[in-house]
């Protein structure tokens, strides 16, 4: 199904060419304060029209030229009035303005090398062969807008969520990132990319034992987003040859799926994109979708801690 | 709350020195023989009884005396009649008949270190100080037991899922595990390890594309064992370095988030027990969890695809 | 919260006088081939527009000003390409074009008598006073739209749902009807009616023994329908008189929770509007709300017979 | 399913004749000191062994041979420690120790007349043939466990739930029921009647405007309940006749699905078994299941507020 939380829901709708994408978001207490400014910021990052990223001449970072022309005008349909929020369920639109099915029309009889095309006309029967349909990245806008009010919900009680890229390829080192990705552009190619984030003044006894660990609900949100190969907190992967003396000073911010009131640290990997001209995908590609990655792990993260605080 | 899946749903109850652990399995077709020497496998297994590695001699890996003297008999309260399931809901316990609250009253006014002990007292007020309640490890008995049963109705249809341990620490040759793990023990320390899982023969286009992502649910459930530290399939983590022509080989099974019908791999990472001699707790440990995690790997994965097989 | 159903899920958004009201629509499959005008003649019915029932010279039977003057466009979002369904979430809105927040000035310090004003004020802190929000009878509306995919689904399997007004005050006679209606009209005052509703087609099996009886499914969504004051089925309240040897012979189309292969029958009630002249209430008003809620119970019954189908 | 519930959540599981009946009940804070004598007592009046009728000599009412002899014990396996609630899971049963299936030997190869067997036969393709399975009115003890759980967690806050028989056949007059019933029972007949129920106490604010109205959800609780055919609250049905000036006065404690502070009031309605003399079944009977369905009808009542109260 399309909806995601229990308390706090946040229903996606939209393939990349109907009409419009968009949610419904319910559970958004009345009283809140819409800053629109950060829900565009959010939408620019993750449409790659700005990057953290230190430019390289000549080159845009993680952009499509579909993305820079379509600008994600959030339309607001009902939940808000005068900007704030009445109790009720937020549903909003983005347009799919510049949806050109002509463009696509190549694709109508071949399935793409790599993409989920082939396991949805599987599944479905029926294939919107428009643009990649509902598995299109560009239904991560639609979470970038729910999850940006989550976070706004999150910062009045104090809790900041902040993810970043902090591997790229092999590459460690930040202010190589951009160098390391204009290279991998200007062959065809494409390469991976790990996000760290962190979330500061969480409140300690959010989450429960079993089954609603925090990082079991962190983890199915976050590999649920495209591209996303893994998910690891505290001594993660890389602390598998730490003996028990030196592993367990990292808690990552969770005990026992528990917050213990510290910063909650986790990770996740995204593959390079298949789309590439290496491949024979003709135009623009992303060549590390890790950096667009960024503002849409932000959100997931907001929409569960939203959950869990919700829940209190 | 206590419950795991929606269409195939396994609640767990019992603290570890409570009357009993069990839980309730909801969604089992009716006319399913039950294979109990099977259960009892899985069960001896993560008990530490039996064990798939070399032993070496004068250890037990990972094995606590508790566990060697409490051989986990099950009983069956409903669902099964004559050994063959009724479409009714399987509920089911374990008798916690070894129980020896006299052994944790040293615990009672104080918090164990690394443990979750504190966590859970900020959140529920009272503490069932007697060898950490719902936070034990002896919880996932009751996990082992509803997803051996989703095992064996996977198995009906062909799935098969096999976990093994794939490495100790920073060592990945099988025939040295044994060996790394002893050094451990002796040294009264732990050590992480990594557990990978196959799952062959399964139908394309299990899976949905947004938030019902076979990896996502995955995901959950993996994360929600103790001391799992991390999740990744596919190219994963170690596949960041990688450029996108060779990274998207390897599919893991998964194509957006739906079965393609290849065999679904992923791994995951387990930190060793803060519990040991050298952090000052008595008596034996568990030198390297991972090894009895090996048949809770199973068992999640189990209840995850009876799932999604269930709303096929 | 704002969703119905499990496996086949509606979500409601919009408040009366927002941009907009409408729904996602989660679960339908793939290839359905929508009935637009099915859709327009159920709205066209909840709006008062048209109507079965004998008309009355000089009278509008429950219409109001607004609804004939606002014809309900349905503009799709996504889910739908050329007329069939994609698989994927159907997004649907219907603007509030002749929203007049002015007529609503008045209330704005006021709470309407014996509506639900009071209590959502205490609920939620804030209040949009424009025309009664979340509470109005206009979210109905989405829930026909959604209610009639629902009903087009069924109808492919055969599967036929029939309400129709069987009472209005203490009169049972359908001929009498308007008349009746016409009477409480020109006085000022409104009247309470039952509706009753059919199912014929249905497979056995559909409903579970305990908590997912069919009954208890449907009388959750009838309930929810704004004035519906109760519902029976079987023997129901008026049986309660028969000894056991007649009584048994009215399943009403279910036995134990599950559906027995014969018509299912239940009835429902509606109480008066409290919006009325009499009441200080100025306008036109709705003499028998049970009128326009015949299309509303169709749509809620749809929508309960969808997820059990859904989940055979 | 066999779970009731979203955050206060009761999982019930046992046949007549499996081993034992049972549950799980999740979502209980901890600190609860239970008051075992009230569960008792409530058990009690469920199986026929105390009621509150006026009794008629030489007659039991509404109570079995097998109930008087069963008495019912409850076994607590988890979640209570010295009478007081832990916060998590609390699993119970009660064993089926008086199980004779020598006595639905002659039931095996035949369906009982105007039970659900042969609905669940067809449903499940196997029958548990030993006393109607889960289709057995023994499966509301659990719920009468659980309800009384929840309503001594609702006492707690001042909220009071007292439900009591107000008709039997046609005779409004509770001085006259013990005769009444007592005629149909001499005549190998049975008959149906009227429960009220009325909650004291309740805050205003609980329940939400859309699918998530307190009497929707009561509705679906009370459908539930094996033979009830109709529910209904504030006028109900036999306010049909009144004009909206006057049925508007009774809300019958909620007003658009929310409770308004004042004291909360339905009805639902019994019908009479069809396991009588006179229909061929032999042996004692229960000739008005409504008077054993009152506790039943105070448990899930309670466990549907309960959840209310939770998400509060």
């Amino acid at each position: 199904m399309n909806s995601f939380g229990d308390t706090f829901v946040f229903t996606s709708f939209g393939e990349s060419h109907s009409a419009a994408i968009g949610g419904v978001l319910d559970g958004v207490p009345a009283g809140l304060h819409i800053n629109f400014a950060m829900i565009r910021e959010a939408l620019d990052r993750r449409a790659g029209r700005t990057s953290s990223l230190p430019s390289v001449e000549g080159t845009e970072l993680g952009t499509s030229a579909r993305a820079l022309h379509e600008p994600d005008e959030v339309e607001w349909l009902s939940g808000v009035l005068d900007g704030v929020t009445l109790g009720t369920p937020i549903a909003f639109l983005i347009r799919n303005r510049d949806a050109r099915p002509e463009d696509y029309e190549a694709l109508k009889h071949s399935f793409r090398q790599g993409h989920a095309d082939s396991t949805y006309a599987a599944k479905y029967g029926i294939r919107d062969w428009r643009g990649g349909g509902r598995a299109s990245a560009r239904e991560t806008a639609a979470r970038v807008v729910a999850g940006n009010i989550a976070a706004q919900l999150l910062a009045k009680q104090g809790i900041q969520i902040h993810a970043r890229l902090v591997q790229v390829g092999d590459e460690t080192r930040p202010e190589h990132f951009s160098e390391v990705i204009a290279r991998y552009r200007a062959e065809g190619d494409s390469i991976g990319g790990i996000v760290a984030c962190e979330v500061s003044g969480l409140p300690a006894g959010l989450g429960e034992p079993i089954f609603d660990k925090v990082q079991a609900h962190l983890a199915y949100a976050i590999l649920s987003i495209n591209a996303c190969k893994g998910f690891d907190y505290g001594s993660g992967f890389s602390g598998v040859g730490l003996p028990g003396s030196v592993a367990n000073q990292q808690s990552g911010g969770l005990l026992g799926g528990i917050t213990d009131g510290t910063t909650l640290r986790f990770r996740c990997v995204f593959k390079p994109t298949p789309s590439t001209p290496k491949a024979g995908v003709k135009g623009r590609h992303d060549a590390c979708v890790a950096v667009r990655a960024v503002p849409v792990v932000e959100a997931m993260t907001a929409l569960v801690l939203a959950n869990f605080v919700a829940s209190l």
